[in-house]
């Protein structure tokens, strides 16, 4: 009775190569009368492609067409490279490839590593190694299996204008960066990743394309003046011609999943996703990522980022909410900073109390609907009853170190106890911890904002935008220039440097934190039900108890400039000593201690003490 | 630890004689340095009024200031009336008035009548009465008696431009309309109202303002950039300084229960209220106007208009939703109009099947999530398992006789028998219905938009943009004027054409479908679970059975061009025929019949059937 929408889930959005050795090509072109298929080689050649319903145009040669590059000419006006295109050989502006894809995995399937089990290790490929490829990240997988982490982050790699990017300026979301490795090599970095036994975590961005070699104008209705984002018009979920918007990025998320088997999809800043939809892009992603991954008989993340507070994105849809998997809570970063360094500008002045650190860690979410100064307006969501497994925590991330003036870590604001607090109260946490790389061995190199594009007046722009952003923040001086190759080059991380000095002393830390973290059962699980905390605020330490089922660790954190004499606030009991950060090195057998509850113990400034309570 | 927001809910805004005798001024300016309260009658006087907390201002006279004009100065740069003034007695553009709130109550409380026995009479003030006051409207609450009605729904009363307007253009949102006698003048008839045992419903506007005399900005950031409304720019529900932004319009809601004893809330155009709060705006809006019902010891309603066909509308909080207690479905409407019509312009082509109708009485939206090809979009979520008293429905309201190119009713475009249908379909449904003023007798008169700005441009702006709205749906020829006053006066209803002829014998129709809503249990219950359909596609006839406890009453709507002959779908029984319109008259006693199941029936073309089973 009622015309269903007639996209089916199988439905494919560029060039693909069939089974039969034919070659299909569709796009979505609704306001064009008439399209054609041009291909730049082998030969020339142009063909008119037929419309098909809801405005798309499709075309099938009779060949394989591999390696052919191709673009859209428009009726007749203008010529475009695919939206859907999976390789940009000659970069943003150049015609699109046909790729086939028959790739021969080794790994006989995904990851499989439950979410709750997730140690994630954010990287951009660019600065990770020397060479900046996939294929040269694939050599770097031993020094992760080394310091235990269990899922790689990687940062956006959909390909974006020139050679150097942070990834968000990408404008060709089913394409992999050609100065990467293109999408072979990425195939490969997920195979060695998967036989490794790491979970593989993509970052991509479903609010906005960048603003240099972006033609989806051209095509269609793919933005709205309805809703303004940081970055321009709004993505058009929610308007006339939307569906065949949200199907593009729906289904660039199911191909990540399903031709490059990633794990997981990290969602970039998704509170600027406006849709007032009855169901919103994100239910539907989360939905259609999560049945894609019973077909699959796999369980897959849709993990967001979102400035929002809002509950709502990991409540389940029968709740109202978007049935989203996790989200990271940027409160435990900015309660941590600042209560490390002590830091007021810009977001950080909202957490100047040491309640807003303990709350952090007690409820998730430090905002739940107070108001906020920086935003200048109430803000966020009751979380208390959120499962800690929905939320993702950080000391340090891209965003973190890199939105900063110079790009400094953390390593450059705190001294090494201090580095070590942080990444204990992270890794100890009950929520999923992400590091951002290098972190483990106090990286010196900065991760400053760099770009490479093609337009001298947008160069400029950029150049203008970081300044202002760092003036909101109250940062005097030059940032460096985002445009010189030497910004990208400085970013590079070495991680032979934690094989000696005080880096070794730090990534020996990361390493037992992550062991401990595994293999603790209370450590391990991620009920919040199961963790109590008591808070000395004048001493300014947290002392939690985490338990598993009979099982119990006792952690303390002191955040104090001072040693602190307070008394001991759990039962009364004998305990295996794993972590005592305010002795030197690290025990090769955990000592036995004895506390009694409220003994008077001493704990020394920036110390971390992670204690196992003995069975009887 | 947290600072909270600092707003009571018995703050107030604009100007109020306190009970020592005194008088209070407070207004929000964020952005100004120093406000300035001008008194200008009776005598000049200028004085400073002192900063608080939010950005707010304030000052306290002390003496009684009943009747004085006042402006707010602001840096000395500009000088406007109050944004929470309660009377404009010289328009939009002039100072505002302080009112004292000493109303003399009658009525010794509000109407109490619950939702589900809401049967709404909408009218607008203007229009409704040869002198088109408040005033003249309680002479007409007898007329609303005979015909039984139990709520009356007032167009917005809020101060507009100059004296005719349907009332969408209001820019204080405060003040009632000096042409329709101001704010004692609708406490009157409140009042009256009551007496009657009517409950009132007033339609607010909490999406925009009027392009006249609106000087919001002037005091802060009422208005955001990041939402884009059919008349500009979104308020500002979500961005920095939203709370006091929400706290006005909060205010103006409680302000219209507390003070003018207001039943419910109609609520315009909800699904432009853009708040991507964890707390949208609507939410928090009807949480405050139950609480404050609870304070008052009633049940305060909150009903919304929206195009959204969104449940989480009426939803409870507790399962993601807004809590508010109705809203319009717009569906049905336009389901049974194209029914009657056959007309396809604009939205109607979306309702061309006779299935859509019968979706319409079963679950609510015929769009629960299926592609609409007048959007161009998916549209809705599903309605099915949502308490029919949670939804409005009518055969015609302002929006669809006045949004037409003559403002043309019902009546003037299908017959008495289709009339009656209508009426029939609307009254005898599981839902709160809605009347529009005349509806019940047939009235001639149109109801063409109308307004009477002063500013000449914009008279010229809202002529060329009606025209545009119904180029839109393919009408043809001229609209009326809409700033001459002999559009207005062409709008003006006579209740007392109901006395003789077709009118009369319309809305004797009327009184009984309403008499019968109220007296037959199975009609009264709004539960959908005692409803059960049978349509005949053929036939074009739909069977109910509606039922509470061991009482049924079956009805037959009957929506073919001809006479239909249809097996009778239920089971046997005696039954009281109290309606059958096939039949000339009214029976002064139901007479009774028998019927077998699958006995075939004849049905008469638009005719419709009301039968009570008999107790065995």
């Amino acid at each position: 009775m009622m015309r269903e929408i007639s996209l089916s889930s199988s439905f494919d959005l560029g060039a693909a190569v069939l089974s039969d050795g034919r070659t299909h090509f569709r796009v979505w072109a609704p306001r064009r009368r008439h399209v054609d298929l041009h291909l730049h080689s082998p030969g020339q050649q142009t063909l008119p492609m037929s419309p098909a319903n809801d405005g798309y145009f499709e075309l099938t040669l009779n060949r394989d067409a591999t390696g052919a590059r191709y673009t859209y000419r428009l009726d007749d006006a203008v010529e475009r490279p695919d939206p859907a295109s999976r390789l940009q050989e000659s970069g943003v502006h150049g015609p699109s490839t046909v790729v086939a894809e028959n790739f021969e995995w080794k790994a006989s399937a995904w990851c499989g590593i439950p979410l709750s089990s997730y140690v994630i290790y954010e990287l951009h490929i660019g600065a990770f190694t020397a060479e900046g490829t996939l294929d040269a990240a694939i050599g770097r997988i031993p020094y992760l299996l080394e310091l235990g982490v269990t899922a790689v982050e990687l940062m956006p790699v959909a390909q974006f204008p020139g050679d150097r990017n942070w990834g968000y300026d990408g404008v060709y979301p089913f394409a992999v960066q050609t100065s990467y490795g293109g999408p072979e090599a990425l195939k490969r970095f997920v195979d060695a990743c998967h036989l490794a036994g790491l979970a593989v975590v993509l970052d991509v961005v479903y609010n906005h394309l960048g603003p240099e070699g972006n033609y989806l104008r051209d095509f269609g209705p793919y933005f709205t003046n309805r809703h303004h984002t940081p970055w321009g018009d709004g993505i058009n979920f929610d308007g006339a011609d939307s569906g065949p918007v949200r199907h593009f990025f729906l289904q660039n998320a199911l191909n990540w999943v399903t031709e490059f088997r990633i794990d997981a999809l990290r969602l970039d800043a998704t509170d600027t996703i406006y849709d007032f939809s009855p169901k919103h892009f994100l239910a539907e992603l989360a939905e259609k990522l999560h049945l894609r991954g019973e077909a699959l008989n796999r369980r897959i993340y849709a993990l967001a980022e979102s400035a929002a507070n809002d509950v709502r994105w990991v409540r389940s849809a029968g709740l109202g909410g978007f049935g989203l998997d996790a989200q990271w809570n940027d409160d435990f970063h900015h309660a941590l900073r600042q209560t490390l360094t002590g830091e007021r500008r810009g977001y950080f002045a909202d957490y100047p109390d040491f309640q807003h650190l303990v709350r952090s860690l007690e409820e998730g979410f430090v905002y739940q609907g107070e108001y906020s100064a920086y935003r200048r307006r109430a803000h966020g969501s009751p979380s208390r009853e959120i499962p800690p497994e929905r939320f993702i925590v950080c000391c340090q991330n891209h965003d973190q170190v890199g939105n900063r003036l110079k790009g400094d870590r953390l390593g450059h604001a705190v001294d090494l106890s201090r580095l070590k607090l942080a990444a204990a109260w992270v890794l100890l946490s009950p929520y999923v911890p992400l590091l951002f790389m290098g972190e483990d061995y106090n990286e010196p190199a900065p991760f400053p904002y760099f770009v490479s594009h093609g337009d001298p007046d947008l160069v400029a722009a950029v150049r203008e935008g970081r300044k202002k952003e760092f003036a909101a923040f109250a940062w005097e001086g030059e940032p460096p220039d985002p445009q010189s190759e030497g910004t990208y080059l400085s970013a590079k991380i070495q991680p032979d440097l934690r094989h000696s000095g005080p880096p070794a002393e730090l990534f020996r830390f990361y390493r037992e934190l992550i062991r401990l973290r595994k293999h603790l059962p209370p450590l391990t699980s991620l009920s919040r039900r199961e963790i109590h905390l008591e808070a000395d605020e004048a001493g300014r330490v947290v002392w939690a108890s985490r338990r598993f089922q009979n099982q119990e660790c006792v952690l303390a954190f002191a955040f104090g400039e001072n040693e602190a004499r307070m008394p001991y606030p759990f039962a009364s009991g004998r305990f295996r000593k794993h972590i005592d950060t305010s002795k030197p090195g690290t025990p090769s057998e955990a000592p036995e201690i004895q506390l009694l509850r409220n003994e008077i113990v001493t704990v020394a400034p920036h110390s971390v003490l992670l204690l196992e309570r003995c069975f009887e």
